[in-house]
């Protein structure tokens, strides 16, 4: 028996992470390139090609993968382009899909950003088995979000669908958002967002802290995670105030899909109670009614080192596009 | 030929209207009934029965309806019954397809709420035919919305996802609403809503109006729309000031499911560039940078004296439950 295969790659500002997956979710291979090595696109496609081959063939997994899925910043799941991604070097739309699927000799190819591709893989092999409603918020330097509704990830019209990080949770003098607009949750309840709330808190207060000891323009939240759970109040309070935030956003996101749970993914989400109570706290209280009680607030249960490669080869088990077809949904295949 | 009809029911904490409606969407008969006339739910439904049948036999429409479409405050669609409504007699769990099946022998009943009853109407037959992705807003007493994803309706979990009236646009000193929680988008941009702004302007400035010569409890939002047409400055502003909000909320919106389009329905939706001109100004500089200049925003296309039969209407041709049959999703049909 062949054993079936997907690949999972995951394309970051800093590297790119690639690897096999088998059924069960285990990633069987994994390795890396440097994602901005090369100004040329093509040859970035020619060392990933490289490594990847390199893998298969290591694995014997030869005529066994089933399709590539891949997690991009900004990948458009329709189009299979990369638009206007605001930290890769290779222009403002890069045919990433066919540029893939061409060098593997037409394999299928799938392509979402990251958020939606860790909702793929919690769905497929982690806390949301078996959902079909369910939000998965992504913690990290950034706010991501994917969506799944009635079992489907949610693309909108563009398919650029699930920018939950960018619900205004600040109407008036809110924080500047990389977006460049005001107020947006990222820049609250990211990890730069804590740092930003640290150094906000620093110079607004005068109560010592042992946050105080370092360089203020240097602080991370891992510094404040590491003072808090030192005991540092004004730390602790710093997790309050982002928690609170938080919950209030995703007491929002339940009236719009009213989710059987949200699931929270990245840095952040791993800092135990300090974020989580007063987190679980304000969601409940800011509720609207109907949903009290209905919605679980849970952690990723996917290896974070694994993760991203996990998630986009979810991805791949439903790739669809293959160079040389058109970008269109697959015809259903005519009944015997 | 037989032609196929389906019969929609719009029960409101007034009046319930019901109608017999062709495919091609056309209201072709139509009666009300006092929803509160009867304690008991059971002389209710059969009052509606009579009604119903007797409009159905003046059609000799026997045995040509496909099924029943149902709207009413609450009603959850995958359980078949109205839950908690704040504004009914007949108990907290209504069994209304139960009990609307068993009356017609059996015919398959469908229920939701009125504004995803809306979205579907407007889908069937209005201004979102062909769209796979809008969301339907209802500018009514309360605001009410009905989402519409790759096509489908979003139930959510527990059959009642989009409660978009309630987003929290005021996070201090927000307006109490009507869930018990402060800040609601309902609390500003329903009917009630600009009549609250209407008095809080009156209250806080001294500036003339003539909205002064009515008095100040009784003012409504037509008062304020007729007071603006008439050049009232003041009035006018009350205009900006609810587009304004509710320009700032859809933006959010857009940011969960990047809708091809906003469908704007209900008296409030029909004040013209008064309300409308901030609402798109104020909407279309709030979004996300990539979200900008792709979503319509449109009025319901559907006459709103047929809106609410019609939209119930449009949940009947796709209705399931049938008394005696248990409440799940019918199985696909064995292949031959």
């Amino acid at each position: 028996m062949i054993k079936p295969y997907v690949v999972g790659i995951d394309i970051g500002g800093t590297n790119t992470v690639f690897g096999i997956v088998d059924a069960r979710g285990h990633v069987v291979a994994s390795d890396s390139i440097k994602t901005k090595k090369h100004v040329d696109f093509d040859d970035y496609i020619a060392e990933l090609h490289e490594g990847l081959s390199r893998l298969i063939r290591a694995k014997d997994a030869e005529g066994q993968i089933q399709g590539i899925g891949i997690g991009a910043p900004n990948a458009n799941y329709y189009t299979g382009e990369i638009q206007n991604p605001p930290n890769l070097p290779w222009g403002p739309i890069i045919p990433l899909a066919e540029k893939v699927s061409k060098a593997f000799g037409g394999m299928p190819v799938a392509i979402t950003n990251d958020a939606n591709a860790a909702a793929l893989g919690e769905m497929t092999y982690g806390a949301a088995r078996g959902m079909k409603d369910f939000i998965m918020i992504t913690l990290g330097t950034g706010v991501g979000s994917g969506i799944v509704i009635n079992g489907q990830l949610v693309y909108g019209a563009d398919g650029f669908a699930g920018e939950l990080g960018h619900l205004v949770m600040k109407r008036n003098n809110g924080r500047v958002c990389g977006c460049g607009r005001t107020g947006c949750l990222e820049a609250y309840c990211s990890a730069t967002g804590v740092a930003r709330t640290a150094r906000e808190f620093l110079e607004l207060r005068s109560e010592p802290s042992l946050l105080r000891n370092l360089d203020i323009e240097d602080i991370t939240s891992k510094d404040v995670y590491d003072a808090a759970m030192a005991g540092d109040k004004l730390a602790k309070e710093i997790f309050q105030y982002t928690g609170e935030i938080l919950g209030e956003a995703m007491a929002d996101m339940v009236a719009f899909s009213s989710p059987q749970a949200i699931i929270l993914f990245g840095g952040l989400a791993k800092s135990g109670d300090l974020l989580l109570k007063p987190l679980k706290e304000t969601f409940e209280k800011s509720l609207f009614p109907a949903y009290k009680g209905k919605v679980q607030i849970i952690l990723s249960e996917l290896k974070e080192s694994d993760a991203a490669v996990l998630g986009a080869s979810a991805l791949g088990w439903e790739a669809r596009y293959r160079y040389e077809t058109p970008l269109v949904e697959q015809k259903e295949e005519p009944k015997a």
